[in-house]
C-alpha cells in the first residue's frame, strides 16, 4: 500500500466558503502540541482557561460553557438531547437549512415542532414570534442567529427572548457561523442555551462544538422525568468533567489536542478584542459586498441590514454554471467557494470572510479571482 | 486577561496511562497541516486513504468503516444508536467498566439488557454466552475485546462469534483498547459491528472513533421500524459522506484536520506491519510484566494469558497510597499512569504501553521511575 503522507498530498487552498475558514499559524502549533492525559493538572488548567475565554466570547457568565466533543452539529444534538424532553413542544423557525435540521433533530428525540416557516433569506419579527407561541404553548423556541444557507443575520434577539421567556418558553440558539464574528450578547439579549462549532470566525480546526446553558436551562435539564437520551451528550455527567475545584468525574476522554487549538484560537480574538474583531468582518464584509455586487452577482438576502458579514450568499449573472466556475476558482486559482444549499444547490455561491479569511488583502485576491472566472468588468470600481 | 499560549504550559510527560498515548511526531504533523474544506478533493482522497488503511487495521472487507466524529465513546453510542431499536434485547457481558457503560447506552435507547455479568479481571466463556442466549432471545451480544478497567484480554471471539450467529443475533465489538495493538480480525472472527479510539494503540490524539459495520450489521440498520435516535451519528444519512466514487451529501462538516492524523497514524503502523506491531506490544508487555511483578506488584487479572499486552492493571503492595504514588511519578518523573476505574479506584494502577508508548526504552525508564517511588528492591532482576 502506497500513500504519501498528508502534508505531501494537500494543496494550500484560501478558504472562502461557509467554513472551515483559514487557520492562523499559532492555532495549528497548538493544535499540533504534545498530547498530555485528559486529567492531567496541566490540561485542567487548559480547561479551565478555555471556559473562561469561552465565556468572555459568548458575553456571558454561564458556568455551564463549554465545547463539546463533536463538530458543530454536535452541539445543536446535544442541546436538543439534553432541553428537548418527549412531549415538549418546540417552535422553529424555519428560514433555511438548519432549522430543518433541528426540527428533525426535535422529532428524533420525542419532541414536537411548531413550525414557524419564512422565505428563505428573511429573518423572524418579534410579531411573528409572538403570534406562533400564543397559538400553542411550546416549552422552547429556536431560532438560527447567523443562517450559513443564506447570509441571513437574525436582528431583534433581545425583544425575541422578552417574549419567548414571557410565554414560559426557554430560547436556544444557533451561533455555528456568528460566534466570534458578530455580537453574540447570550446575558444581555437573554438566550437560554446556545451552540456554534470552532470551524468558522473562531478560526479552528473543525471538531469542537462551544455551548453555553445559563441556570433557566440548567433547571429544565435537571427537572427532566425521563433520562437524557443520549449517554455521549448527556450534560449531567460531563458537567462533574468540567466544573472547576470540585473533583473530576472521567466521563470520555477530552480531545486535548483540539482543545488546546480552540484555546489559542479564543487567546487570539481576546487578544484583538471582540469589537475590534467584529469591527474587521464589517469593513471587510462591506468591501466584499461592494465588488461582488459591481460583478453582477445579487444577494440572496434583500434587505442590506439584514446581510451576515462572515457569509455572503450570492446569485452569480445569468448564463453562468455556479459548479463548473466553483471548480476553476479551486483548481485554478486555489480558493474555496461554497456551493449553495438546499433550495440554492446550484444557483448561488456562499462565500465566506470567517475569522482569519477575514483580512483586507484577502478580500482583494479573492475579488480579483471571481471577477477573472467571471471573466466580466466590475461595473464601477472593485 | 493574561493567557499563555498551551505550548508554554504544558509539561513533557511520557504517557503510560490508559490513553491517550505518546502520539508520534509525524502524526502532530500531519495534525497541523494546513486545514482544507470537507468537499476538497484533496481532502476526500485522504478519506478514501483513510478508509482504506482503517479497513486494514481492522482486518477487515467492510464497506462502511469510518471514524466517527467523536472521542471513543461516540463509536459506542453511534453503534447503540444505529443498531439497537427501541424493544431491542442485548446480551451484555459485564466484566469491568465499559461493559456497564454499554448496558447505560442501550437502556437510553429504549434496548433490554441481558446482563453476563462476571468477576472483574475474568473474561467470558463460550458455554456462558451459549447459557445466556439461549435464556432469552436477543438481537445482540455485546462485549468488550479489551477491558481498560481490568487489563483482561478477551479469548475466544471466533467461537463467541459463531454462538451469536447461531442464536440470530448480532455480535458487537468494543475494541477501543486492542485496535492496532493486538489482533481484530473483525472478518474472520465474524464481528459483525465495532468500535474503537484513536488514542490508545494508534498513537493519535482523542477525538475520533473508528468503526466498522458488516452488510448483517448494514441490513440491521436498513430495516429499522423506527428512525435512528440520533441525527448526529445517523450511519444511513453519514454513509453518503463516506462512499468514494458517488457524490458525496455533505452531513456534518468533518474534523479534518483529526482524520489528517489518523490517516499518519495509520500509515505508521502499516509501514511498520501489523504482525510487527503486535510482537512489539508483546515483547514489551512481557518485559514490563517481569517488573512489575518482581517489584511486588500483583496484577487484576490472575490468568497470564488472559492479560492485555497494552494495559496491565496491577494493585501496589500493601502499604502504599496509589494516589500519592501517582502524583508522585508525575510531579517528579514527568510519567503519567492511570489509577483503578469503578471497584479498583484507590487500589490499582492502569499502566499502558500503547503504540508509540510500547518502546523497549520507554518501558526501562518506566521501570526505573516506579521503583524510585514505590522505594523498594526489586525481587531478582529489573
Amino acid at each position: 500500500m502506497e500513500i504519501k503522507r498528508v502534508n505531501e498530498q494537500i494543496a494550500k487552498v484560501r478558504l472562502h466558503g461557509p467554513g472551515p475558514s483559514d487557520v492562523p499559524a499559532s492555532v495549528l502549533d497548538a493544535l499540533s502540541a504534545r498530547t498530555i492525559g485528559h486529567l492531567d493538572p496541566d490540561f485542567l488548567r487548559v480547561m479551565d482557561q478555555t471556559q473562561e475565554m469561552l465565556r468572555a466570547v459568548f458575553q456571558t457568565k454561564n458556568r455551564m460553557t463549554i465545547p463539546v466533543s463533536g463538530t458543530g452539529s454536535s452541539g445543536m444534538e446535544a442541546l436538543v438531547a439534553n432541553l428537548v424532553e418527549p412531549g415538549d413542544r418546540v417552535a422553529v423557525v424555519r428560514n433555511g437549512v438548519f432549522g430543518g435540521r433541528i426540527a428533525d433533530e426535535i422529532a428524533r428525540f420525542g419532541g414536537e415542532v411548531l413550525e414557524i416557516s419564512l422565505e428563505w433569506g428573511t429573518t423572524v419579527e418579534p410579531e411573528q414570534v409572538k403570534k406562533a407561541l400564543s397559538s400553542k404553548k411550546c416549552q422552547a423556541l429556536f431560532l438560527v442567529h447567523a443562517e450559513t444557507s443564506t447570509g441571513a443575520h437574525q436582528q431583534h434577539m433581545k425583544e425575541i427572548a422578552d417574549i419567548v421567556h414571557e410565554h414560559g418558553a426557554i430560547f436556544l440558539v444557533d451561533c455555528v457561523t456568528s460566534l466570534g464574528g458578530a455580537e453574540v450578547k447570550v446575558d444581555e439579549w437573554g438566550i437560554d442555551a446556545a451552540y456554534s462549532g470552532t470551524q468558522k470566525c473562531l478560526s479552528v480546526p473543525p471538531g469542537l462544538a462551544p455551548i453555553t446553558l445559563n441556570e433557566r436551562a440548567m433547571e429544565k435539564l435537571r427537572k427532566r422525568e425521563t433520562p437524557v437520551q443520549s449517554w455521549y451528550f448527556d450534560l449531567t455527567m460531563i458537567e462533574q468533567y468540567w466544573t472547576e475545584g470540585v473533583s473530576r468525574k472521567y466521563h470520555h476522554t477530552a480531545p486535548v489536542n483540539m482543545i488546546f487549538a480552540l484555546h489559542e484560537g479564543l487567546r487570539l480574538i481576546l487578544e484583538e478584542g471582540l469589537e475590534a474583531v467584529f469591527e474587521r468582518h464589517r469593513k471587510n464584509a462591506a468591501a466584499l459586498q461592494a465588488g461582488l455586487e459591481s460583478l453582477g452577482l445579487r444577494y440572496v438576502v434583500e434587505k442590506p441590514e439584514h446581510r451576515l458579514p462572515m457569509l455572503h450568499a450570492v446569485f452569480l449573472p445569468e448564463g453562468h454554471e455556479e459548479g463548473k466556475l466553483r471548480k476553476r476558482l479551486r483548481t485554478e486559482f486555489k480558493v474555496e467557494v461554497g456551493g449553495g444549499l438546499g433550495e440554492f444547490a446550484g444557483k448561488a455561491w456562499r462565500v465566506g470572510l470567517m475569522g482569519h479569511s477575514s483580512r483586507e488583502e484577502k478580500v482583494q485576491a479573492l475579488l480579483r479571482d471571481i471577477q477573472s472566472v467571471l471573466c466580466v468588468r466590475p461595473v464601477g470600481p472593485v
